[in-house]
């Protein structure tokens, strides 16, 4: 049985939960609000889900309650943030909003981050930038090594992300979201837990083998976007996005990340990078955002492939759960139900439902 | 047969064949020497292959002889460039040593292009800031739609390249440089030239159905990266890199792309956007190049798939091939031979060979 929840209800829960384990009450906030958002948007993995692992992080000293997060170098248009091993989320907003500043002034401003943790969906800070009219780009480097170099079979790589988000008139905003593996190492997890074979083409054993089996994913690895057939690019894209991520900010990328799913106690040192664009910079920002309603009309209108029911565009699908979502609720599967109000009796708080 | 013709010789053809149609020696000298470069790196649809093409193209007055190629917009940290109509190796140096002058100051910067041209491989701008100790970032809209958006069956996207360059330090640097799509539409030339089938995931007919004819091309579209398991990925990429390169800049994206193969006097409006990223803005450039040399090592150390030789790093088979080429001469088929010697009758000019 999958109970639905408020969104308002889902907030509230994870705030306390967050203030329970001494984060400030703005800050509890702040990060109830971006991860009930994630819940919102249907990325089920990154939301509430996450809440257990993160307070058991937090009390085992894994991430910092009071971070003080800081711009450690900077020009008009970039910035590298040092976010004191505080929540992800917390570090993100920061970098995301200084990005926008900046960009205001410049045009077009990069801010670089190390020092963080997980901070949940890259769509959430993709996104900050459309607020101010503006085009945003995340890249991250993932919390844990699912991934080898092409040819490889060392976990060197993790499914590094890339989100970019672009403002349009009418039209909802162009939302893409994606890990640069075939399938992101959650969705292994979910087909795992519900007893479900994965299709070929997101795993391989170390032989090189197809892996199907989720509950044998210890023994294989992701393969990078593009499969048997082109994974070379999926390969050299989670490489240059780590690079620039990670890299670049002195954050961890490739042997130096550590699996934050095994190791609760550990600084992860997670590196991000933020850019945001501003439209206007470059002309007309109306004229643009009419630009990309045609063209998101035009895609939309393509003739369809037999049995295709609808063109969908990047983040729509994820919109129309949100719409969904914040009118009947989040649904809350019944184990998560049972973990999330575990939780709550160990913090001594009132159970979530 | 294949003859071996020396770079030196090779560079000077060209930049005589381009002073034939009118270009100014410097320029064409320009053209030339990126031109071979796409030769020498093994880049073989976009070096001298393409000449013929770019001189009827020039001759039939769709590409300007001597462009006004300025700055129309920019800030510290920006710029857009109007290429008005220049050949795009012209335009995209001119945006490339733009970005690289601004990076110097601003620490990073984003420069777009409207109003160019087909520019050869997208490796040659994204390495331009390498010399100056910089990362490069280079997206561009492809010349022709061969992609439809995800479920339809429409070309209304196009290849878009994204390359993106790092500085190592004793290793060669990282040069990432990939189309969009499982296969880019040269190497479906190539096997039509052959007279090879392709392999399925390449392209599929309007049906949905693989199509591995390469003589059949016109009849198909190519699959997006992720193929049929994930290509909404792929899709979502091209759209994205699209958007950035084209639609920001006023360049031409989506149906208002021109088939540059079918149409020798239309302004194609081609548009990029270059970014330079000094690492030296983001902390102490030497170590930052002591860390890329260390990932590259970890990734080429890695245990090995059974058949697996070695474990290659993006760019690093390029370079291989450009050492061998800049001492061994540049292969160049008996049909392209034959079409560069029939070409320099028709502009007056001393046979390549």
């Amino acid at each position: 049985m999958t109970l639905l929840i408020s969104a308002e209800r889902l907030r509230g829960f994870i705030a306390t939960a967050y203030c329970a384990v001494g984060i400030s009450e703005g800050d509890a906030r702040r990060i109830a609000q971006l991860q009930t958002e994630a819940d919102l948007r249907g990325a089920d993995g990154h939301g509430v889900f996450r809440l257990p692992q993160y307070i058991r992080r937090i009390k085992a000293g894994g991430v910092k309650i009071a971070p003080n997060i800081q711009i450690v170098r900077e020009t008009a248009a970039m910035a590298l943030v040092d976010g004191d091993n505080g929540m992800g989320h917390l570090v993100m907003s920061f970098a995301a909003h200084t990005a926008i500043a900046k960009a205001t002034q410049a045009g077009v401003a990069w801010v670089g981050v190390r020092m963080s943790n997980h901070a949940g969906p890259a769509s959430l800070y993709a996104s900050m930038p459309l607020e101010a009219g503006m085009i945003g780009l995340y890249l991250a480097v993932g919390n844990a090594n699912h991934l080898a170099p092409w040819g490889g079979i060392e976990l060197l790589l993790s499914t590094n992300p890339i989100a970019v988000a672009v403002p349009a008139k009418s039209e909802p905003p162009i939302v893409l979201d994606m890990a640069t593996t075939t399938a992101a190492y959650g969705k292994v997890k979910t087909a795992a837990q519900r007893g479900e074979s994965m299709p070929e083409g997101w795993m391989i054993d170390m032989q090189g083998r197809p892996l199907t089996d989720p509950k044998r994913a210890d023994e294989g690895m992701l393969l990078p976007l593009g499969g048997m057939e082109a994974g070379y690019k999926g390969y050299g894209l989670s490489l240059v996005i780590g690079l620039l991520a990670g890299t670049l900010n002195r954050a961890a990328m490739g042997r130096d990340v550590v699996d934050f799913n095994k190791n609760d106690g550990a600084v992860t040192n997670t590196g991000h990078a933020i850019v945001a664009i501003d439209p206007a910079a470059f002309g007309d920002a109306g004229h643009f955002k009419d630009e990309v309603d045609r063209l998101i009309r035009d895609l939309r209108a393509s003739r369809r492939l037999p049995g295709v029911e609808r063109v969908w565009l990047p983040g729509e699908q994820s919109q129309a759960k949100r719409i969904d979502r914040a009118k009947n609720g989040i649904p809350v599967p019944e184990a998560l139900l049972a973990g999330l109000n575990k939780l709550a009796s160990e913090l001594g708080l009132e159970r979530l439902a």
